[in-house]
């Protein structure tokens, strides 16, 4: 919730009332401002299906809310936008369920370098894991580090000013998730971790928050199937992604 | 953006230490916590397009983020069920494109009634008054009033202990709106207010709000075509709505 609410009530009385007025006297000519504004940026959401979020794949431009998803992306988008109304946010969202880090590679010309990012924010390695526990993928945690630093070290040729941002993979062991997956999840996480301090990405912490709010509360609260947000867990990881963003 | 990251990061660490310490001398007892929590209510969200934001129409449980689109609806239930995880919140949203208040009423027993909602938010007008612009419906002022008063009496004699929740109707002089609607479509915005008041409904004014935002800003960034808000919009009217409802 807003701390501004008495300041933007008189704000939105006062200056509705110089509008209204202005309707009054002039009923043809809109009241409301379509002076440009200061560039702010392209933000691009990269991942996998917690990313996605049900996204729309219907073409569309910046900011278009079905185009944004149901998760975080949309939530950073929501209150980046209203915060910074003045400012020229593009926001992009193009993750896609199921992938790992070979499957962005692939698809990385024309997802990700295509839409020149002024920053570029990337949640992988949670199927990179679970599909080598399913045998469905042969990726070791080793392949994961070498991928995720290709693919990093590839963005900062094609776009030499991208801002990076990492966020850390997370589970919870409940639904699809057991303690077996500790402590061999872990050192995905450690491996985030270590390329973003590598590449010079800003890192956004999230396993131990989680963990910490599933602790105090209920864990279902948080990841319902032990992999997939919540609109809390959402909630919480835009949060985070704010802080360490500091947009 | 959260004002108590400090204190949620120090908990955040020393928790996940106890809970990892925890995983590692029983690997295979969950360490988070799955005890049951305060009832805290059903909440319903209804009304035309704006609300609906392109919600799935599948079948869904509460909270699903998917079932409750990408606008208003989302926000409000990511900020509640994120800041209050330890009470059992459920939203639901039943909004449907194009409607208004004979289409509110046409199926009021099956999508409002029969979820029991203990809150019960509703935004209607803009297609009351836009489609007799439009001579697709007859709909008069006395009779946008006499239809909204009938459906609350009827909600508040089946749920006799409902809290109603009436969002202000607002529209921005671009796009598919112009200065001819006022100041017809003020009436709308007063009728809505009084029947707030007649109902004891806790009403949340927004036209204000949002033409003081365009004039300080620019009238798209806030409603797109005049009517639909954009991320941003709805992030306004998120906020407006948790500081009325105080929820």
């Amino acid at each position: 919730m807003s701390t501004h609410v008495t300041r933007r009530d008189f704000l939105a009385g006062s200056a509705a009332s110089v509008a209204l007025a202005a309707c009054a006297s002039a009923p043809k000519t809109p009241s409301v401002s379509t002076k440009p504004h200061g560039r702010a940026g392209v933000v691009l959401f990269q991942g996998d299906s917690i990313t996605d979020a049900s996204r729309s794949r219907a073409a569309a431009g910046p900011n278009t809310p079905a185009a944004l998803g149901t998760g975080y992306p949309l939530l950073i988008a929501s209150a980046v936008l209203r915060a910074q109304a003045d400012r020229d946010w593009s926001f992009f969202n193009r993750g896609i369920s199921g992938n790992r880090v070979p499957d962005l590679q692939a698809r990385w010309a024309a997802d990700t370098i295509a839409l020149k990012p002024d920053v570029l924010s990337i949640l992988i390695g949670v199927n990179d894991y679970w599909h080598m526990r399913r045998n469905t993928y042969a990726g070791t945690a080793a392949d994961y580090e070498a991928g995720l630093a290709a693919l990093l070290g590839g963005t900062r040729e094609a776009l030499p000013s991208v801002r990076l941002i990492i966020m850390e993979p997370f589970v919870l062991p409940i639904g699809s998730v057991d303690m077996t997956w500790f402590p061999a999840f872990d050192e995905r996480r450690a491996i985030a971790r270590r390329i973003a301090d590598r590449t010079g990405a800003t890192f956004v912490s999230l396993h131990d928050a989680i963990m910490a709010e599933a602790t105090r509360t209920r864990a279902d609260r948080w990841l319902g199937d032990g992999v997939h947000p919540t609109p809390a867990g959402h909630a919480l990881i835009a949060e985070r992604w704010r802080t360490a963003a500091a947009i």
